[in-house]
């Protein structure tokens, strides 16, 4: 299946800023997206990286990524430029801030029933999404899981929910980054290590510290 | 299977101060456990409520719940409550601050294999257990998750990782209350919706808001 990854080029995860300068944030967000790209190949499907502008700079690492996956340009904002897409079915949508991702999860996500299915992200969000009804639209501003469902339910289309804590991570805050220190072997979790990046429960609560 | 659910009968979920007063935490902690241990009676399991106290002027609903359930009230710290009672194998731990808990959710991780499995909680911990070691013992202060893979190594136990979004998230603090309004359909979120809260999207950003 092809698998939309939409990607910020500009500005990304601006909310890490009390953490990461901007140009780390870059590299970091490169480092997420290349372990989403990595486990959709593992998984068996294809990724299409939607991309808002061509990726600056990028890292060897993902220039290498990147050449085996097909890359489109579209500056529109994010609900835009995925419905423009969503008219060949089926085809899935998985963000590029999703880090915890691993091909078994992603192959048991893609092969979930359902005219469309919608894994929530923490927040009201929704990180990942596989389309198998033409009429469906995205709706990414907001409580956008609740707002699928019922685009689902105007069109008369069959909704499935896909529980899992690896798909409902989005990294965006600090306190975000435990869970990639907890939970991913990939390489966002290898960079935050480089950088400097550990667990720190001195005071019974986890979060993190630099060095 | 047994299915102890640890509840902290004094001074439940101080972290929601910001939005709760002291009685409305104990009400709203009191759905939460009602919620729990619904869903685990409805995945044909038998919840062993462990208390700090006996609760305190419960709730007609959860007199309702606990009078099917076995209460064990005991004071010592979390970890230790639990320890002393895990030489019954098979048993399962699940903490009593997941309202997004699921009958559907709960029957699948209860019949995970694995001498130890573990549904991880957001910020590194351990929300939900199931023990077939009577070797292995808990450690929840900290970084508890991965504790307890090293836990289970040192003993040369089996371990499963059970993904869910739903078993990792427990309710501490205000952002957490989306959560509840987002996906829960059970008394917690009925329990909010009562007391004036609804989701609040007006920044961009999904918080809660209260009338």
């Amino acid at each position: 299946m092809h698998v939309l990854v939409p990607f910020a080029a500009d500005r990304p995860k601006t909310r890490l800023d009390p953490v990461l300068s901007s140009a780390e944030r870059s590299a970091f967000a490169s480092a997420m997206l290349c372990d989403v790209l990595e486990a959709i190949f593992a998984a068996g499907h294809e990724p299409v990286v939607l991309s808002t502008a061509p990726p600056e700079d990028p890292t060897d690492k993902l220039q290498t990524v990147l050449s085996d996956a097909r890359t489109i340009v579209d500056d529109r904002p994010l609900t835009d430029a995925v419905n423009a897409r969503l008219d060949e079915v089926p085809i899935a949508v998985v963000m590029s801030d999703l880090p915890l991702v691993t091909p078994t999860v992603l192959r048991r996500f893609l092969e979930v029933d359902g005219d469309v299915a919608i894994a929530p992200g923490r927040g009201g969000g929704t990180n990942a999404l596989v389309v198998r009804d033409a009429d469906f639209s995205v709706d990414y501003h907001g409580t956008s899981y609740l707002d699928h469902l019922r685009i689902a339910q105007g069109i008369g289309a069959s909704v499935r929910e896909f529980d899992s804590h690896r798909l409902s991570t989005d990294v965006d805050e600090p306190a975000d980054l435990v869970e990639v220190l907890s939970l991913s072997d990939g390489l966002a979790r290898a960079w935050l290590e480089r950088a400097g990046f550990e667990l720190d429960a001195t005071d019974g609560r986890v979060g993190v510290r630099r060095e």
